[in-house]
């Protein structure tokens, strides 16, 4: 019965559900993520550390992925699904959607981490919401530089960073390479935002994600924190918004140069190759939703897979 | 001969094993789970700290899960029983059974802790067995909240903690998604308490499970805590009885609504095929025990699995 | 050539192949895990804490089994040994064997270790070698008892961790239950090594092996710390060489009892049904050596797997 | 068209995709590594600990080696290359030309690394590049031994080091024993990795790979930290690039002589058989790259696989 009244909320448009899992699946990796700083920050240390910061967003990422692969691909990521649209493995007439649903996500995430720790943060601030000083809490939601960190030194980190993400990922779904086994791909991506926090974690929080960061901070600042959360860090805000995007763009070009393009047989002969190889990589690149019918019923319509995905 | 002696002892009723397994499941989740707690609160954080904690309820429930999942499906938590109940995926008629059996499970495996901790436990608190102050002990059976927290601040704590855990557990075995590879799904589902506990452990110590609190609360009332278990944080004690089941209730709804539904392929048009996609069900959903013959010979009879599995 | 060279060494004995592999098995698990102990303790906790020593342990309990489970099986354990003689899955006659070597790998892994770190030792203890004290470094080889741990105490905490492996190990290799999935049981035993550490570890170091205490306290006694080592803890030794193998036995009985014998379909009717399901275990049992021709030729003819085996 | 353009970088000769393959594994694999070890000296351990490190250059190789194995088979380390040969499984010509690619993805990857915590380096150490002193930074890039470790000492640590790796290495790809699962490779040599940096880190911070040692070394020469980087532990340098190839060797051997020449049914009888070994040592086998047509048409020509292989 139950279930005969959830099948009469069945979608069927697939962009809208597709948005619906990227809603979802940023929304559980900012949940668990945001919400390991918030245990750390308002524990003082004591129920939690540095490195409890970094699995939380490992496994949010983890099981934001598990919550939406298999309807969306599971991007979580404007700067991941911008640099599938330049490689041709993303349709762009998409991407607006896709970032939409991200950051609706990852803001109200963002708000069920203050609610779950609202009793935590009154009683550590003392009802100060400050973005800076020895009881600040705006960094429970998004990122901020180190007091050393130059405008340069922080374009740069995001870059780095960014491009180390993208290299990771797009091994982990390359078929040509050695993929991850079928059904843990979203526990390597973890596996790879982890040793970014330990490596790359330093310097400016890692934000690597547009949505995780800007979502987050839009909270911040309407519930409270005021607008100091875009003036810290000589306005630091929009480095993990649009520098992630370049350093994505960079990651790809590299392992495509390096890696990717040099496949030996990534060029099929005929088209009865190229279905077979479309079915495969269809199987296991990690980073492409699901879908049977593309270009035979042109149902769905927004996936164009071409020849150009090989490789 | 050890073989014979043990093959008389088997039990043919197929809902005592199960119960058996839940039993067996539940005190393996606890016995590793709150002996992580008695290692660090007895030995004042020199031998693990809150992460360590955090890992002994996840590879508990991991353990719990391996022992379990092949009789009974591994549910080892009244809230994940219920729900299934709700979803139509478990029978309302086992429901008391199960639950009987994992509080059973949960109050002799604290039983177990406190005898290999007994004199550790002597030696820690001088005798003196408190639930509040420096030496206090009760923590390490059942959770109590953060002095900060409000009654409605735990009602949301662990209404938002258990949903957590059924988005998870649904997402890894959910078939039309990205189902946990086979032999996985015990690892998996140890990770997503290792992710709530990193991320949603601070306010109440993350309890989301109504049998893992109760039954070891029940075991210190008895075994010399006295009622201050009951009193202690306002009467805390029900929160994490009755409101984890509106949050499994919850997460069960949000990912029913948002992903589950609204798969393409849910709605097989003939028998033969819902046979086909019914098999696959059952070897990929990790909420689901095994039973070949649940319909055909009405022998086991306690699984009504209808169409209203798939989706 | 080398390969030439390397082939004139190979041994027929199927029984001293399975010696060697159980003899390299245990010393790469006491290699890593008493290594661990040494890095923490001679470093005073800067390059590591207790919780290196539980991965320490675990990792080497893994890698253990990465090295010997294809030749013996990979019990690296006396109890585990025994345990599986008494349940009809091993051999007695092969038992002494099997037990020296995992005895001989222990005692040469602790050496290695003392060779290791052995400017380590001298520059932290000044070249006394103790068994007690603020530089007692015995404990690098093998476990001694907290201060307040009774003789009950001890007997009671090496029951249930002993006991506590044997059932994870059990379930983990019990193909009518959830198995481990293939090439990755040596992970999953590793896990059950850490969360025994984490959980069981605090009373007397969780020795849950008999090779492993009594190997390395051999070598302790004459490498310079003398009987202190058999004395301390009013004569702990024999507490991990002996009690350990009850808690295994008593772990086996309760898995057996509660999960095991209960399978539905573990009494084929006939020989041909037996043989299959014998291959099938064959395959998926954790705990059984590689072997294909057990009875028809008679060639190895150590092993005897009758239906037994099955349950 | 994005596409178009990479593919005219193809390159066809196997022999520089190879390298390339090398190169971007090791830049990977040290640019986690090292950068984790920059975030715990320059954040003076707030912001991670020694188990980061561990978990940085353990990710860091498995990262590595989903980046390079699928074309080079991803040695990612002179040393192990340097074995292969020897063991006659990898070709003497190709060695110089993996060895100068690993070397300069090291040394870059230190480069990226000095980029990436440039201003965090000139914080903490106020602009003075030192290899010794309370704001030394060299040890980011190579490993020092510590203070009381003599030569020899040295010597020992690091051959011990290098067999524990080359063990675990080789029981991993190992057909005959327990591989580890395809595709899960590059995660269990991350966690042999981690192992052998828990229980082996604390001498001389368990170089075991002379490209890891020397490249950043080299780096750290050139880009300020001046001759102490070579002058450093009376002359240290040397034995993380030459010991380690001799411990490598002595892993190899220990693990052929002990485990794999005893397998019994390694010496196929006829060139059917061979094949069809030979094929399924090709797909279990972590430690050689892809490559169909060896010596079918010649054109690859660089592998030379023969029975020796196989064992």
């Amino acid at each position: 019965m139950m279930d005969r009244l959830l099948r009469r909320c069945r979608i069927k448009s697939s962009l809208f559900r597709e948005c619906l899992a990227e809603f979802f699946g940023v929304y559980v990796l900012i949940l668990f993520g945001c919400g390991s700083v918030a245990q750390v920050t308002t524990s003082q240390n004591t129920n939690g550390e540095y490195l409890s910061i970094n699995l939380g967003f490992a496994l949010g990422t983890t099981f934001g992925i598990y919550v939406a692969k298999g309807v969306s691909g599971a991007h979580l990521n404007p700067a991941v699904s911008l640099t599938l649209c330049v490689l041709g493995r993303f349709s762009w007439t998409c991407l607006p959607f896709y970032v939409c649903s991200q950051l609706l996500g990852a803001f109200l995430a963002a708000a069920t981490v203050a609610l779950q720790y609202y009793d935590a943060i009154m009683d550590f601030t003392g009802g100060h919401l400050t973005v800076s000083g020895a009881t600040a809490t705006a960094g429970i939601f998004s990122t901020y530089p180190a007091d050393y960190l130059s405008l340069w030194g922080g374009v740069v980190d995001q870059i780095i960073g960014t491009a180390a993400l993208l290299v990771c990922v797009l091994a982990l779904g390359d078929p040509h390479n050695t993929p991850a086994p079928p059904g843990l791909e979203p526990v390597l991506v973890g596996a790879a935002v982890l040793v970014i926090g330990i490596s790359m974690g330093s310097n400016s929080g890692y934000a690597i994600n547009p949505a995780r960061d800007f979502g987050p901070r839009l909270f911040s600042y309407i519930a409270g924190w005021g607008d100091d959360v875009f003036r810290a860090g000589h306005g630091w805000w929009w480095i993990p918004v649009f520098v992630t995007c370049v350093g994505a763009l960079l990651g790809a070009l590299l392992y495509e140069l390096l890696i990717g393009v040099h496949h030996p047989d990534s060029e099929p002969e005929d088209a009865e190759d190229l279905k077979a190889v479309h079915q495969q990589t269809v199987e296991l690149d990690g980073m492409q939703p699901q879908f049977d019918t593309v270009k035979e019923n042109g149902k769905h319509g927004i996936f164009s897979i071409t020849s150009a995905d090989i490789g």
